[in-house]
């Protein structure tokens, strides 16, 4: 399928003109922005402004504040609990990683709990803010329902991803930033496009049996966690779904499992709700709360180079580094543009004549 | 091939009568004691007493202290990096673990760090202290290496485990305790003694093949990370392994990646030493430091109801809980005794024999 190439700065600079015409202060939609835009430069490209249409929907549809007062209502020295007051993720989650970072500063770490809030973007953008502050950045979602447990036929958990980032000294930074499944929902769409099937592994039925169908999600399948069967560990991969899905909503009060909002609209949410709107977790360690951030950076780079410099089984496919690929993304993206599909530009189109902005 | 039952009470006093005439203290070798014979309790039967023989070795080749001074070297309210003077892991690990949850009383979190030791047993063990203070519980550990990152040959990474414990109200607290490995040694092992091949995508050879050998660690292949290939996400496994060996080591200041001391007593560790001993990393989060215990421990409740009672593809196996098999063969080791394999017995027999000690 054809691609249209536009420049990320053009592109920030429509989404904060969207978000603004939403409501938005400009600062907010700033902030949005760049968060969305970041996941088109880092190839995640069902994270970025091919999203912008459902925060659009979703505000539409009441279930989303464009004027929140995200405030604390719950802290000690290194945590909050934070209440988004059902605003954009996008702007909700930096700023509560704000306030762990701030509560680092302060005594060694910071934790953060969120309420009362919706779709955040790619969970790397908040974890790396700490790496200008020589800190050690976590950020961890829950989402829309889409994943089986191990044994169960029923959607309980999303794909409730994991980001952390490791400052360094001249390496670039190791960012790992992914989801607690098998495969993400954006592999599905990429084969769906193509018209492809999935491998084994990612999907089930509404039965509970093996599907490639790339479709399946939509006709009542399930994801699967990573692992993707028992043989494989898929209890694993339910774990660390499990815990992100505690740690962002039990801990914080917002929905969780079963119950967490879906990120489409026309999804309607349960009408039994066990908390406030979806739940993020965020952290941020300081480095020389444990040792002198030199050593530690120092050592990240050798951590770095000696992984890279693992023998690979296939001399034309090096060992990466988790971060690699989004960072060169990334170094190509922002000179030759962002590659959007035809129905994405056809999605912008639309948004810009229905809010009279200029795409 | 015939199991001996042995009464755990009678295991963890002869467990600690060796570990005392090493020269531990009684309160140390109590102490170890105990995490030693919690892993037989809750059937993990490579980590328990299976394990004495390797630490008395370690011991007599002068990579272990049985009378460490294990101390804060650095710290702030909220964290403390441990040396733990290349002690017992299972005297080093609970010590830091008190640490960590004395700071979590003070400023509602604490982390730790802690370098120079050696084998902890299970994680699960350190994160559950956590649970009768009303706080959540992690400890990560790296491990020898045994495993391969995605795409390379090398044994660059351990099994590198995460135990998170979270406190309930009347349903039992959940206990994620699990490798970031697709298959731990332990599960390799049980493989070896029956003769079995292990599934596909466990382990590979030494040129980076998938195989099948369940002796094929020793033949120079290596562990694959959870996910097992690139096209069922082993890259996340990897950024676990990733993750749990900068926090527990790059962190603390102990050793990473390929120069992890083996826990192999025969095997000598690499000359070239990045950082003293073996890492750990464990944590606390007072509940009560986000939201009232009590709310807190009630969602937990229905968040453990709700995922059991997930409609299970096979109405013979329901949907577990993490910790559910542990706590369920806890139960009943405890009445019918610990199941230890003959040459487990021998070992034994011949540690009696050693240290004037009965079994």
């Amino acid at each position: 399928m054809e691609t249209m190439l536009f420049d990320y700065v053009r592109l920030q600079q429509f989404t904060q003109e969207i978000l603004q015409a939403m409501g938005h202060s400009a600062e907010d939609a700033s902030l949005a922005a760049d968060v969305l835009i970041s996941a088109d430069l880092r190839g995640v490209d069902s994270h970025g402004v091919a999203r912008l249409r459902g925060y659009v929907n979703l505000w539409k549809a009441k279930r989303m504040n464009a004027t929140p007062n995200v405030k604390i209502v719950h802290e000690t020295p290194s945590t909050a609990t934070v209440d988004g007051d059902l605003g954009l993720g996008l702007v909700v989650a930096p700023k509560a990683m704000r306030i762990a970072m701030e509560k680092a500063e302060n005594v060694g770490t910071g934790w953060v709990a969120i309420r009362n809030s919706n779709h955040f973007g790619i969970a790397g953008y908040h974890a790396m803010m700490a790496l200008e502050r020589n800190m050690i950045g976590m950020a961890l979602t829950n989402a829309t329902p889409t994943t089986a447990p191990t044994f169960g036929k029923e959607k309980m958990l999303g794909t409730n991803p994991i980001a952390m980032a490791f400052p360094t000294e001249k390496q670039p930074p190791m960012v790992a930033d992914f989801s607690t499944t098998t495969a993400a929902v954006g592999k599905l769409e990429i084969l769906q496009r193509k018209n492809l099937d999935t491998p084994q592994g990612w999907i089930q039925d509404k039965e509970g049996n093996t599907i490639t169908d790339a479709h399946g999600l939509k006709k009542g399948g399930a994801l699967l966690p990573l692992g993707s069967d028992r043989e494989h560990s898929s209890h694993k991969g339910y774990c660390l779904g499990s815990i992100v899905d505690i740690l962002c909503a039990v801990l914080s009060g917002a929905n969780y499992g079963p119950w967490v909002p879906p990120f489409l609209a026309f999804l309607e949410p349960s009408a039994h709700q066990v908390g406030k709107g979806i739940g993020h977790f965020v952290g941020a360690m300081r480095i020389d709360a444990f040792r002198p951030a030199e050593e530690f950076k120092q050592h990240m780079d050798n951590w770095i180079e000696t992984f890279r410099a693992c023998t690979p089984i296939d001399a034309k496919q090096k060992v990466q580094i988790p971060g690699d690929y989004e960072r060169e993304t990334t170094a190509e993206r922002i000179v030759s543009g962002i590659p959007l599909l035809p129905a994405v530009v056809d999605d912008l189109q639309n948004l810009a004549q229905e809010f009279s902005v200029a795409l």
